[in-house]
């Protein structure tokens, strides 16, 4: 079942990195949201789950008339498992339809049996069906200044509280799970609520993205290192691309020229666009870079970016460095061969888009660039220029140091070590999210899971007969910790 | 140096409880706010701190361009023992004036030399000269709605960060401490920001007084319990005032007679003043019942509490029960004989009530009642009488499990056993307030600090010649831990 889910993440990211002016602009990974959000539309998971509709309180932490306005917020539930006082793992809904966060957290659905537990997937407040205002009025900070990562912990915390009471449930210990975006809410929520999650499974959840906790070129690094790893003439090609494609945008007929080698279906009308999708393919490839076949925002062989390099290799030295990145970005837009051109300017936009180009220009400020040693033609990061460009879409400035402050920053090491516990943070060092992420233990009970070969959160996918024995080991790894919290949170309780 | 700060809280608390009425009305401890501030404009100590003003935002939690406003909060430093990396001690201010509790704080300035201490009192927001909105505008849920214990402790958060990196003393660990409901906010801004405060002194901090986690009778049992462990007949006497009282509200002559029985300055135009006249002086009594003569709120003498039953006591039995109260409680008007006769009816009203008074009205619901057992008229609690009454003032309701949702309710303490440290509960039990405290040590790391003879945040005082020894040795154990957790912290730096 295709889906695109987690990619949003990246997606929605590196367009609002990319200053939120309307495309065409150069952009580290930018993309536009039309295809996905079609995709998505397109590819409607059938799930084991029934959803359902809490009535949620607009602004948890003001009390203006306005904050007590009730939207509903979609959750879906699968019980076929589950007895009263049994665990209740949640899923903590990042950014887009929950529905499509269920179909791919598989990995909930394979070990519910084991825990007798209930399934509870809730989904983000302002994506997919839990909108808070009308989608025609999601245009200004005046509504989505109510879209926070705090409020929708906060919306997490109500919910499941209500939950647990109506269930009559209240001593089930809850485990809450998140990937990418939502893993990072994950994390969050085991270290603000406590006493409502005794532990949560993070994975690919880059806590440490923030500020100059991490190296702000590590992102395109790791990209630039996965094809490096594959083969090095295939990173040079890619990394030589770049000042043909520019050179294209000199040329009187260089449109005409590229939207050829491009096979565009329409004229391009900017290199920018050729640009965001060759910059697009090799990202997105690094990230879903999975040792299986696998169908999420795209279809793709296993290690699809030795596939890449192996186009790229396998073409003659005389061609040029764009015609082979071409070919090898084909591979992304086309692997099942069904597109006989590429639409590179497909512009649709929507509230999805929105939601997270928002978030991105509010609170979650990534700094990110592009090194001379990466593959990509190099870029700084000037927070004032994005912060520019986010109030002149939104008429707000991002709060640069806010995520550090409400969640902890540089030091956060130190104070997770001593003072949190029972997280666990999975990641694949494919995925160069994995670079912003918690990648050694911190604790006893703070574990960093890691594997070499793992990409985006590749542990939450349903298990199949052909995953490889370092993807089932780290499954197995995380059922025993989940098991070790739920047997001391019985044993803590039965002492109370 | 007299202050009635940490009186507010009982004060401003009991007027909400009462169903926010505008007065006459029967309410627990029900009080005049013009009281209070008279006496604090009276008494604007004389203190060794920089006053400072932060330009803090209004909104942390949602990003809407209002959100975005500026208010100048203000914040008191002493840095006269401090050098650059030593610790920083950040009192978290509660609701009123901050200089009137840096006043009342001694303790920490007694200390400050020891740890070579910076010394910070944070204001909270919408109390003191901390406004975010022109003091006519308070008067409704669109200014007020940014009043909220959450927003304060990321007004403290912010501004703690930002000091820090003025200062160029990042790696400074910070403690917080707090009394009352200051107390609660340190304890809290611990569990929500371990990485901003290594640990929190939480002095006095009714945590537990919300929802069904203390049983709702247990405040006015404790008050009840003071005056017994006194004296039984002085208990019995008290008990059996409130009918007297009523009686003389069924009288024609009944007021006429209540005013010349407690010398009011002016007829009273109801029995309600008299009753709360009384209440509130037997109220607070308890809660200051001070091994020492103390001069908060009001001048009194050591141990007021065995003085009013003395006075009760010493009347001849033939005298009426009520005759026996209001003397008593003219102890507590009194003690120092300057008044001539007095003001029950005292009704001023302004915004330092309005504060706590909205905050009982949105988050700070905590259920009270008087059982048959204690020395007051039996009074249940009815959340829907409460919430109309909040209601009909402000236009908003009460949101009654939000503090326990967001800080963690019933079984508190299993989470903060296993999931939270460095937190010092430290509660005198001739306060009432202590019934909704945590009394027993959690874990090696959140400890309860308890004194028999100790009443509300006494700890906090500046030490004095006449201070028993049980204070002394409650506060070098305050110092012992506190070293501790700094200890530990630097340790753990190196580490790093």
């Amino acid at each position: 079942m295709a889906s695109s889910s987690f990619f949003l993440w990246l997606l929605l990211f590196a367009v609002a990195l990319a200053a939120v002016e309307s495309i065409p602009v150069f952009v580290p990974g930018a993309y536009k949201s039309s295809l996905l959000k079609k995709q998505v539309k397109s590819a409607k998971p059938e799930i084991p789950y029934e959803a359902h509709y809490f009535p949620q309180v607009l602004d948890h932490f003001t009390f203006r008339p306005r904050s007590y306005k009730i939207f509903y917020q979609k959750y879906l539930m699968n019980s076929q498992y589950w007895h009263e006082g049994a665990p209740i793992f949640v899923y903590t809904g990042n950014e887009g339809d929950i529905e499509w966060f269920a179909a791919n957290t598989g990995f909930m659905l394979d070990i519910a049996p084991k825990f007798r537990a209930l399934l509870v997937f809730i989904e983000h407040r302002f994506y997919g069906e839990s909108l808070p205002f009308h989608k025609k009025d999601l245009n200004s900070a005046k509504t989505l200044g109510y879209l926070s990562s705090q409020q929708a912990l906060a919306d997490y915390a109500v919910l499941i509280r209500s939950l647990k009471r109506n269930l009559s449930s209240e001593a089930s210990p809850v485990v809450v799970f998140g990937g990418s975006y939502g893993g990072m809410l994950a994390a969050w929520f085991r270290l603000k609520y406590p006493h409502v999650a005794i532990g949560a499974l993070a994975s690919s959840a880059p806590i440490l993205q923030f500020d100059d906790i991490t190296p702000w070129s590590s992102f395109y690094d790791a990209v630039s290192q996965d094809f490096k790893e594959a083969s090095l003439n295939c990173y040079e090609v890619i990394k030589g691309a770049w000042t043909e494609l520019d050179a294209f945008g000199k040329r009187k007929d260089g449109l005409e020229k590229l939207s050829k080698m491009f096979r565009a279906c329409k004229k391009l009308s900017s290199v920018d666009y050729a640009r965001n999708w060759l910059w697009s393919a090799f990202t997105y490839t690094a990230m879903v870079n999975y040792p299986m076949e696998a169908n999420f925002m795209k279809h793709l062989p296993a290690y699809p970016v030795e596939e890449m390099c192996k186009i790229i290799d396998g073409h003659s030295p005389r061609a040029t460095k764009l015609s082979r990145a071409v070919a090898a970005a084909s591979l992304y837009y086309n692997y099942s061969k069904t597109e006989k051109c590429f639409k590179l300017e497909d512009e649709d936009n929507d509230h999805g888009l929105q939601g997270w180009n928002w978030q991105a220009c509010t609170e979650m400020v990534m700094p990110m660039t592009c090194s001379n040693g990466s593959m990509f033609p190099p870029s700084p990061y000037s927070y004032k220029e994005f912060a520019d460009d986010c109030s002149r879409q939104f008429g707000v400035w991002p709060r640069e140091h806010w995520i550090t402050t409400e969640f902890g920053g540089m030091r956060i090491n130190l104070v997770l070590k001593r003072f949190g516990s029972n997280i666990i943070f999975s990641n694949g060092m494919q995925d160069p999210w994995s670079r912003g992420g918690v990648l050694k233990n911190i604790s006893s009970s703070i574990v960093a899971l890691v594997t070499e070969k793992g990409a985006h959160h590749v542990d939450f996918r349903s298990a199949t007969n052909k995953d490889p024995e370092w993807l089932i080991d780290q499954r197995r790894q995380e059922v025993e910790i989940i098991q070790k919290w739920l047997q001391e949170y019985y044993a803590d309780s039965k002492q109370d």
